[in-house]
Formats: C-alpha cells, sequence, structure tokens
C-alpha cells in the first residue's frame, strides 16, 4: 500500500476547529438540530481554572434555551452592584456611588460569574445529552483545501481538510507551576494562564510540526471532506491563516495582571464588583467570583518593560507583582492572601476581522475575528453568541429547509457587533487605565463623572440584550441593510422583502431579542416567561396574539387563520417536511389577552393544538396573559405594546431574534416572509 | 470453622431497613451529617413507574435544603388550579368552581407532580455526592435482637441483625404484565403496581424463608450490630413486627382504580386537577403528571366482589374495567388512550401504629405506622417527613452534640401528625367516595358545598406547612406538651424550661417551619429566601434580628451580645468541639433593617462574621431586610412581625422549625434553652 492509501477519509457536515466556548456553542447547536459534525481541538484537556468568566444576561438566556442556565445561575456568583472608588481631595480612595451591575428590568437574569471550565462542562453534558458528537482533543488540522467550483452546491463537500493526532504530551501546554506563597508556611503550586495570553507566542506551528513529526508512528491521520468548516480556533486562528483574512486594530500600551484570591482584607466592598482609581497608582477592577475567589484586574505599570513592535517583556511578571500593584492601588486598604487559584497577565489588544466567511462555506468565530479587554466581561459572551447566531442557519441550510442566502446574514450580524464591541472596548479601557483627572481643569486625566456615566450606558451593551440585527432576508425592518449591518448584501430579492408593521407591537423591537414576559398555560394554568417557550430546536415561531377573544371579530379573524394555516395547502405544510409532525419546522403559539376562564382550548381551530392519534391534543401552544396564582401578572400585552381589541402576530427566529411583526391574521405577508428564503419540501402551497 | 463463625459481624451506628423514600431521606440526612449509616432494602431494583407521586410545598422546601428541589420542580408538572365538577340538575357533570391547588403564599414551591423513582433518584444522587453509603439492595433483616441492658448506654451498640442476601430473581417481584390496548394494533406491555398494592399479600416471609434456603449456596450472611435501627420498611413492616407494635384503624369498603395514561379525551380540564363526582357511577380524580401523563384515580363499584373479612378480590380488575368505569363518571365526555404507563387498584384503609419507638433505639416511620388513601398527596410527603424529623436527632446523639432526650420527641411530633393525617383523610375520602348529594334534603348524599370547603381548608393540611410541633425541650412554647403531641412526655427538666416571647415576632410561630421572605446579603446585595440560608447540614440556627442598627441602643446592644456570643466561655464555644469551626454547631447569622447602605460588614463585632486565618472574614452570615435590584423587597421585618425599633432573636432547629422567640440580646434564655439537651464539648463555661 502507498502511504496515500493508508489515510482514512470521511466526510461531515460541519467541521468545528476549536473546543473552547465558541467552538463547543456550535456543536451543541448542531447536536439539537441532529446535523452530522465534528468538533477537534489542539488542546488535549479542558480547562480547570481561570479564563474568561463573565456571563451576560442574554448568555444566560440563550443557556436558558437550552436548558442548563439554571447550572449556571445556581453555581455562579451573582453580580448585583458597581461600587466606584475614587480619589478624594486628599489622594485616599473613598466609595464615591453604587450603581446596578445589571439595568433592573432588562432581562429576567442578571450578570453572574462563573469559570470558563464549568460553562464547558455545560456544553459538554448538553451535547452527549442530544447526540453522538464527541469533543476530539490533541487533533489539529494541518492542512486545507476548497474547491471553488464547488461553492455553489450545498449538497456538496468543498473542504478537505486533514487531521492530525498529537501525543499527549504534545498536547498538554506547559504552565509555569509556581510556588505559591502560603500563610503557615506550606508550598502549594498554582495555575499560572500566561501561557495563554496574548503576551506568549502562538504555539500552532509548532503544534503542526510535531503532529507531521509523528507521521508512520502510528498516530492516527485522517482526511476529511466537510459541506461547512468553522474556525472557532482563537486569536491566532490556524483557520483565519488558511483563508489569508486578518485581524484589523491594534495594541494599546496598557498591560494588565489578574489574580483569583481568596482574599484576606478589610475593603469594605471586596464582595462587590469595583472600579477603583488611585491617585497616582493606577487601576483595579474586582469582580467576586464563586467559592469565595475574587478575581482582581490590576493595571500594571509597565512602561519599562515595554519592547520594541509594543510588545511587553513578560518574563517580570509574578503573583507578588500584581499584588504589590494592588496594595498600592487600594491603600489605605489591606489586601493579602493564602490561597491563589490562578494569575495571568495581558496586553489590551483591540482588533476585528476583516472577513468572518470564505463563501458562505467557511466561516470564523470568537477570538478569530475580535480581540480586546476581558475587563468588561464581554469576551466569551459575543464569541458564544457568534455561534449561536451561525449554528441554526447552517442546519437550516444542511438540512434544505433554508436557501443558502441566510448564512450571508452572519457576517452582516456578527461582525457589525464585533465592530461596536471595539468601539465599546476602546472608550472603556482608556477610561479604565487613565488617571483620575484632578480637577476640572485636568484635561489628560479622566472625569470619575464621566466614567460613571460610561459605564452604566456600557451596563445596557454589556447585558448583550442591546445586540439589535439589521433589515435582511431574515429580519423584515426598514432601512438600509448595508447600513445597519456589516455592509454586506443580505436582502436578497428586493421583491419578496416583507413589510412590518412595527406599531402593531410598540414593546417588540424587530432585529432584537423577543423580550420576554409571565403568559400563562391556557391549559393548566402554569406561569412560564414566554422566551421559556422558544427553546432552542431550530423551530421558527409564529406568534399569534389574538388580542380579547371575547370579541366576536377577534374570535373570527382567528378561526380564518387557523383555517389558512390548517389548510393542506399552507405555508406550514410545504416547508415541512411530510414525515414530521406539523410544528417541527414552523410551530405555532398563541398569546390570548384573557381572561383564561373565558376560553376553552377546544373554542380555538386545530392549527393552534395540534391533534395527534396516540397522544390526543397539544396543550401547550396556546397560553394566556392573566393574573397567576403565586407568580403575578406578566402584562404581556402591556409591556409588548400589542392593543387587545386588535392583536398582532410575530415571527420569531430559532435564535429568539424578531423577524416580522404584522396584522394578528395577515396569512399573505406571513407566507411572503417565508418564502423569501424557505425551500418547499411538499409542493403544492406557498 | 462452624457455621457461625464464617458469618461476617460489623458495626453501624444507625441501620436503615427499606430504601423507599423515608429510609433514602433518613440515609441522605445521615449522609450530610457524617454519621455511619447502613440501608438495606429486600427489593433488588428501585421502581420506575407509577407509585406516589404529589410532592408537597413543605417537602420542596425540605428538598431545597438539601439543594435538588429544582430537580423536582424542573422535571415535575406543576398543579395550580383545582377544578370541581358535579352533576347539574340534568344529571350532567358540569365545572361548577376552580381553586388554587395551592393556597398563594403559604410557601415559596407550590405542590407538583413527579413520579417516585425520580425522587428516589435525587436521594440517591445526593447520598452519593456526600457520602460512601449505598443502598444494598435484595438484602433482608431475618433476625433481630435487642439487648435491653444497653439500651441506657448511647455508645453502645444493642441492637443485633442477621442480614441475608437474596438472589437477583428472589429480589425481584413478579409483576402481571399485560398486552396493552393499542389504537394501531400494535402489542406493548404495561406496568401492573398490583403486587405493591394493599389488595396483595405481603411476600416478606416468603423472601425470608428463601434467603434462609440459600444458607450454605455462597449467599451472602452478615450480623450488624447497629446504636439505632430505623423500619421504612412499609405497611407489612417486619421490623414492626419485630417490636410486636400494631397499627391501629380499619379499612373502608372503598375501592379505587388508578390509571396513568396518555389521554385522548376532549374533557376540557384533562391537564388540571379534577374532582369530579357523577349522579350515580360514582368519582373520578385527575392529576395532571409529567410527560404528557394524567393520573386517573377512579372508584370502581366493587361491592359485588367483596370478599369475606372485608377483603376485595383483585382478580377482576384490568385496565379495561378502571377504563369503562371513568368513562361511565366522564360522559359526556370521551376517554380513551394508546398508552398506558402504569396501572393499580386499591382498598382504603386508616392505620395509625400505636408506638413509633422501642427505647429510642428503633424506630418506625412511613408507611411502617401510617396507611391511608393517596389521593390527597400526602403518603410519601408524610413518610419523608417522618425521617426528616428524625435524621438529625439521631446524628446529633450519635455525635454526641445532644443527649437522648430529644429523641423522644420523634414520636410525640409525628405520631401526632399521623393521627392528624388519618382524621384528615378519614373525612376527605367520605367526601370523595359519597354519591353527590340530589338536594338539600338528600342526608345521604354529600353535599358538593361541603365537598369544596373541606377542599379548600384541607388544601393547608395537604400542604404541609400548617404542622405544628408541640411544647418539648427543643420547642420552647406555652401549653401542655402532653395535649400538643401524642401524649409523650418530651419536656424533660421543667426547672430549664426555656421560655419563649411570642410577641416579640407575631408572625414566627413556635414549632412550625420557619417561614420564608428574601433578604439581602450585607456584602453584596445578593437577595436570598431566608429559608435558602438554612440547609439542612445538621447545624442550630441563632437568627438574630437586630432590627434597626442606625439606632444607637440596637448597635449597642448588638455589640454587648456580640461580646457575649465571642466570649472564650459562650454556650458557642462550650457546645462546639474545639477542633471544628465556630459555626459548626450552631450558626449565628443576622437580618438587620436596614437600609443596607447605612452599614458596614466590619461595623459589627467579629461573632457576626467569624474570621479565618486563611480564608478572612465570613461574608455569608449578615442580611438586610431591604429593597432588592431586581427581586423587590421581602419586607421580612413585617412579615415576621418583628418591630424594628427593638427587634428580637429566633431559635431555629437544624429541620428549620422554629424553637424559641426572644429579646434581641437575651443571651441568658438562649443559653438556658439550649443548656436543656445540649452537651459540653469544651469545659468552662455555660
Amino acid at each position: 500500500m502507498t502511504q496515500a492509501s493508508q489515510i482514512q477519509t470521511s466526510q461531515t457536515d460541519v467541521l468545528i476547529v476549536g473546543a473552547g466556548p465558541a467552538g463547543l456553542m456550535l456543536a451543541n447547536w448542531l447536536s439539537r438540530c441532529g446535523v452530522k459534525t465534528r468538533i477537534v481541538d489542539k488542546r488535549g484537556t479542558k480547562i480547570f481554572n481561570g479564563q474568561a468568566d463573565g456571563l451576560q444576561c442574554r448568555t444566560l438566556e440563550i443557556f436558558d434555551s437550552f436548558d442548563f442556565a439554571h447550572r449556571a445561575w445556581r453555581e455562579s456568583n451573582h453580580m448585583l452592584e458597581i461600587c466606584f472608588w475614587n480619589p478624594d481631595e486628599s489622594g485616599t480612595i473613598r466609595r464615591s456611588g453604587r450603581i446596578p451591575d445589571t439595568i433592573p428590568g432588562i432581562s429576567r437574569f442578571q450578570q453572574v460569574v462563573l469559570h470558563q471550565g464549568r460553562i464547558e462542562r455545560f456544553f459538554l453534558d448538553s451535547i452527549k445529552e442530544h447526540s453522538d458528537i464527541t469533543v476530539e482533543r490533541g487533533v489539529l488540522p494541518t492542512s486545507f483545501d476548497f474547491d471553488v467550483s464547488k461553492a455553489g452546491d450545498f449538497d456538496d463537500y468543498p473542504i478537505t481538510v486533514t487531521l492530525q493526532a498529537l501525543s499527549e504530551k504534545e498536547a498538554t501546554p506547559q504552565q509555569r507551576n509556581q510556588h505559591q506563597k502560603s500563610a503557615d508556611g506550606e508550598q502549594t503550586t498554582v495555575s499560572d494562564g500566561l501561557f495563554r495570553s496574548n503576551l506568549a507566542p502562538d504555539d500552532t506551528d509548532d503544534l503542526i510540526n510535531a503532529a507531521k513529526s509523528n507521521n508512520g508512528d502510528g498516530h492516527h491521520i485522517e482526511t476529511v471532506k466537510a459541506k461547512f468548516m468553522v474556525g472557532c480556533d482563537g486569536a491566532h486562528s490556524w483557520v483565519r491563516r488558511q483563508l489569508g483574512f486578518s485581524l484589523q486594530g491594534d495594541s494599546t500600551d496598557y498591560v494588565w495582571g489578574v489574580l483569583d484570591i481568596i482574599p484576606i482584607t478589610d475593603f469594605p466592598d471586596i464582595r462587590q464588583r469595583c472600579a477603583i482609581h488611585s491617585s497616582s497608582s493606577g487601576s483595579v477592577m474586582i469582580i467576586p467570583r464563586e467559592n469565595k475567589l475574587v478575581r482582581l484586574y490590576i493595571q500594571l505599570q509597565a512602561t519599562e518593560y515595554m519592547q520594541s513592535k509594543g510588545k511587553v517583556d513578560r518574563s517580570w511578571i509574578t503573583p507578588d507583582i500584581i499584588l504589590q500593584s494592588a496594595q498600592k492601588i487600594m491603600h489605605p486598604y489591606k489586601l493579602d492572601y493564602s490561597y491563589c487559584d490562578w494569575w495571568t497577565a495581558y496586553q489590551i489588544g483591540q482588533r476585528v476581522g476583516d472577513n468572518f466567511s470564505l463563501n458562505e462555506r467557511v466561516f470564523l468565530a470568537g477570538d478569530a475575528v475580535h480581540t480586546h479587554s476581558p475587563k468588561a466581561g464581554q469576551g466569551m459572551n459575543v464569541s458564544m453568541q457568534d455561534t449561536y447566531n451561525l449554528g441554526w442557519k447552517l442546519a437550516h441550510v444542511v438540512k434544505g429547509y433554508s436557501d443558502a442566502s441566510i448564512l450571508k446574514t452572519y457576517q452582516s450580524e456578527r461582525r457589525r457587533i464585533a465592530q461596536d464591541l471595539i468601539e465599546f472596548d476602546h472608550r472603556f479601557s482608556r477610561l479604565f487605565s487613565g488617571r483620575p483627572a484632578k480637577d476640572v481643569m485636568d484635561e489628560e486625566g479622566v472625569s470619575m463623572e464621566e466614567f460613571k456615566s460610561a459605564f452604566e450606558k456600557g451596563n445596557e451593551f454589556a447585558s448583550g440584550i442591546a445586540v439589535n440585527y439589521g433589515a435582511s432576508v431574515i429580519v423584515a425592518k426598514d432601512g438600509d441593510a448595508l447600513e445597519q449591518g456589516d455592509g454586506t448584501d443580505v436582502i436578497g430579492n428586493h421583491l419578496l422583502r416583507s413589510a412590518s408593521k412595527p406599531q402593531l407591537a410598540k414593546g417588540i423591537d424587530i432585529g432584537k431579542r423577543m423580550p420576554s414576559f409571565k403568559v400563562l398555560n391556557q391549559s393548566d394554568a402554569r406561569p412560564w416567561h414566554l422566551q421559556e417557550l422558544l427553546k432552542s430546536n431550530g423551530r421558527w415561531r409564529l406568534i399569534v396574539f389574538p388580542g380579547n377573544l371575547t370579541l366576536p371579530e377577534n374570535m373570527q379573524r382567528m378561526q380564518k387563520l387557523g383555517d389558512k394555516l390548517g389548510a393542506s395547502d399552507s405555508f406550514l405544510r410545504s416547508y415541512t417536511p411530510s414525515s414530521q409532525p406539523i410544528d417541527s419546522v414552523i410551530e405555532v403559539l398563541t398569546v390570548h389577552a384573557g381572561p383564561r376562564t373565558s376560553l376553552e382550548l377546544l373554542d380555538l381551530p386545530e392549527a393552534f393544538h395540534p391533534y395527534d392519534s396516540k397522544e390526543g391534543w397539544d396543550y401547550w401552544k396556546v397560553f394566556v396573559d392573566d393574573q397567576s396564582y403565586h407568580e403575578g401578572h406578566g402584562r404581556a400585552y402591556v409591556n409588548y405594546g400589542i392593543d387587545p381589541s386588535c392583536g398582532a402576530s410575530v415571527i420569531i427566529r430559532p435564535d429568539q431574534y424578531v423577524s416580522w411583526v404584522g396584522d394578528m391574521d395577515d396569512y399573505d405577508e406571513m407566507a411572503k416572509f417565508f418564502s423569501g428564503f424557505m425551500k418547499i419540501q411538499v409542493p403544492g402551497a406557498a
């Protein structure tokens, strides 16, 4: 046999490179949608300490749509308040203000902190529960080929990648394991995150060389043909390099140290998120964590260690150096520790990828296309949300539900977010790293009023709730799609562009995630947050808000809509494979305006509560905006801005973002919206 | 070797016979307290279908104290509403009323339904996480000996039991597995619960004979010496028989069938809990369950099958017979099914044990001491609460924290509850099984108004929240302890009887479980339900409500109390083994009246936030009654009826029941309370 014939060849729909949060989110999505997926990571183990750890409200909402937010919510530390500490006239730091960490009312979750290892665990458990996908660790791609002639045929496999396995030693990164100071003289070791810091050189090429030199040693080599590939492989992304794409932006001169410790201190706000500006020793940010830990981000006076090209020499950085900096900044309060869980240091760089995809067949996500300061707690969140945006789109194209036009919206939507993020981070970092102004005449200094105000405004951005996707084939809103996104053309056939009537639901922003209020199940009076009904299982939703059904006119409109939706030639039928339940591609939910006791479920047409010959009626599709026995009144109609006398309908994407708002019974416009990108499964309609 | 010497002998602190919910609750408690425990069950497997499944609010509170209520809450079906259906003037059933299933405000949980197999799974996972205790299945006790001369020495092992292992076949009960009707003609089998019904004979003796005949076959035999034994072995309790104790009470003539099905029906309230009385065909109770299942309790017209001694011949009972009865009762609505998960039938018997313990060394719990109708959803709850009451008491005696006097309160408290339960069940069953009155002159019939009213009143009892333990060494309240309990003397030395001042906290009932309202952590502003701070880890709690600490007088009282509690001769120190943290036997928590921002944690004496040389200050002991950012205001002082100008202190048992209420700083009375039963670990004080 020749060597070539020894290499195993296989096919997959999606190949994911990198099993950090972005890669795992994608694998998790694809596991729920039943898409054939491979996911590889060059590292031999998942991580156990440190790393990014803030979870935005929006990320928790997404976790909840996958049924594991409660695990994060229970294990994490909840951050409720931000305290600002600034020098007083004598230069001594004082608490100068408090604001809520999460803007009240913005979400049913609040920002929490939990280390990345646990979050990866939730994903791994979820993937295992829903699929046979396993993370292949210590495996890295060593060659890439893309057959452009096949790029337009979405049943074909234009991507060819060689995968090679590393030995366990190669796949395990070297950490500086350092003796730890200890009050009682015990010697212990502490994890050092510098090897993953941007102060450390990339080791990908070394690993590839190591893998290649393993050839013939019995190490596994495989050729994988893929329909799609997604690079979730970090700031030094190998996938990005294959595509010839680059990150654009700059490094700053700011160097920060990070300590995860159990603090011994008399500082009063050590369990609050704090922004501390000293008069001349720099800044500290405090992030209280789970298990009594506190994370300190500490500004280091690194000017003297700056090398050519603006890179900092990392050899001088130790936990003691970082602690001493913190002690200076937090003086006159004492700070010490007996236990340090992890530490690292980094230099802030702010960059965005020039392209997020090659022909909508190879995509980049996460740190591979944006890098920035970790202190705003954005990195992991935005990275996971990249692939949360991409996952269902890939699944719908792979399964033939949608044409490929929806894939262009990934770059349009997520590159724009990355640009906004870098702009936010730029402003935030400057304010945080700058010296406080001594007085109003001190123009070089940072005004503490400006800082607090920026923090408050930044909080909405930082929650992830403010994300507002621009007009496209899957977001039917007015305005210039190019301006609203990153400049990619995502409108498709203008003749098919569907029109929304946003005035029918003034509390719902088209392009933003569907807000959530409590509604009651019509059949058993149980309260649910509306978002709990929007599980991430790949389904589009049509939510009908028929208003007050005791008004005969509303009931008649509901009957007519039910007849059209239930007809054998309706768009529901034509977009749903005949072998699947009628709610498996587009699910119809109803929220009427109540009262609950004015309606029986079976008063409504079958389209709103489908019948199954083995299981009877579906009791989990019709809800009501009414008073609950134990959890108050959600006031959904008031909060959504829908008039109960006429109602409205809302189309929601599989990722909970709002696509379309229109008249309650505007069947034709709904059909038009879906016809812009959906593929007919059962000919004869739509 | 002689045969005797081949038998292995071992010692354990507690031997539990029976691994149903009562036995598992006890093993779980003991696992949290680090008590050496064995638990055996004659059955070879845990159960997977059917069985008891209602969970009271109080049971969920207890599960939460063990950190697994969220699992039950997520997986269960929540019951929100009870609908009453009665014959109208023409004899056709109509919905005649609705009430909330759980009284609003009574608990932060509401009643839910989940089958017993899942609940046992939560216990097993919890036990595994906290100990090395494993359930030994297919193992049963075959002989029992009690050495009365050792009964008074709680370091000795007066109990000797022989344990024998069954073969797998013997340990697996035979079920009638019956072909199931199926809409599409498929043949499937369905689990039949009759073998465990009270219509089936007891098989314990057969199992013992089988086990004995295994001798010499290599089957395991072991002699276990135990300090305590607890019989959680069901209505036919082998342990009860060894003690010569009996159940007192009667069987009724009522026979009920039970079907767990996915219903195909046009009955409008099939997803609500319903009580349906037909005019002359009997009654149905509907209990909607998880996984689309519905449980139907269906009254069977069994008079013609009644045998001598009031026992019913069970051979005529089949799922079809039960379904047909339901169809008659629910006419004109249609009811059918394609899938049946489980079915059984039972005859209501109402009995209470004459004794719950032998010398406070052998105890009985659960069905071994009370049997009644399952329809009120009480059985499993009361059984688990029996051993929840007992567990910490056994642990404290085994660990030497308490003298044995507290063990007498088990019978006093729980036998009284069993008596109340039977009385409740008697009334409830009669109302439910009776024929509806035709009109006010129909004295034999049951008035539907009386039925609804009884249901409403019964709801508080059925929630488990109404439990109110009588005066004893561990409940410092006024009144006749004999009358408040079952007649057991549980007061001990009257000179040491501590006095409460219930008027200082009018919203807290001494003897009932501590009500729960939201308070904020002083250090990080996070809201917690007060009950979440009362985890079941074996600790007593002293909760100090110092009132408004901006009042200098309150702050001074707090300082003085802190000094006394922190002194080297305080009762905290003297009851805590010197090797253990100061909060490990009695934990001091503080809830001040706010505002939060008026106080810094370190303003309070160390006793309220203990210092650890490795971990610094304890930030999880001081709370405040104040507005939260996202979850409203708990109004704890208002709800507890405590005046913020003078405060109060509350002592709470390890099982969350209130022992004592007094002046905020009444150190002497607190010390007196504990001196009634606690054992000094560090001489020199109290």
